[in-house]
């Protein structure tokens, strides 16, 4: 598996729009086992990603979805910058969607 | 909903040990919607372990079961040091267990 942790910060007042962008932007993607969007409550304007998916080749074939290129194209003017990016090798655990659509 | 990212450093040698003990440890939760313990492929010794709970209550319930104490117990010795802790407050995406056993 091929796990992700990320911090982003949005453009002040802006976050509740991007949350928005990109819950509609990962519906439906292929070998997608987890992906959750949360609210820094630290923080009004840091939004943590957190994905599993089953393997980094599913994770780059996804930025190419039409669903995803446009939910990029909407958010990057929402973001102000990118604070962490983690890659992880997920091995276990709950709330891991078995992978479909492939 | 709350959340948790953590980064947490084994003993060295012994990172497979304490992610079995996490893993066995983290069955049959209440309240918990995701629970994912991963390895950091650029640290032989760092795990990450990222949970979403239904609330606060659910996850400092879960710390009285007799599973998760019993592998605080045995854990304890094979972690050299919590790393980090970042409360969040998912607000959606997939791979989140329907909450039940409550």
């Amino acid at each position: 598996m091929h796990g992700l942790i990320g911090k982003m910060t949005a453009v002040e007042g802006k976050r509740d729009a991007l949350i928005a962008i990109l819950l509609e932007g990962a519906k439906d993607m292929a070998g997608c086992m987890s992906y959750v969007v949360a609210k820094d409550p630290a923080d009004a304007t840091a939004i943590w990603i957190t994905e599993v998916w089953d393997s980094p080749a599913s994770h780059k074939a996804s930025l190419t979805l039409p669903a995803v290129q446009d939910a990029i194209k909407k958010g990057k003017p929402l973001i102000a910058r990118f604070d962490q990016s983690v890659v992880t090798e997920p091995v276990g655990g709950h709330g891991l969607n078995p992978v479909k659509g492939r």
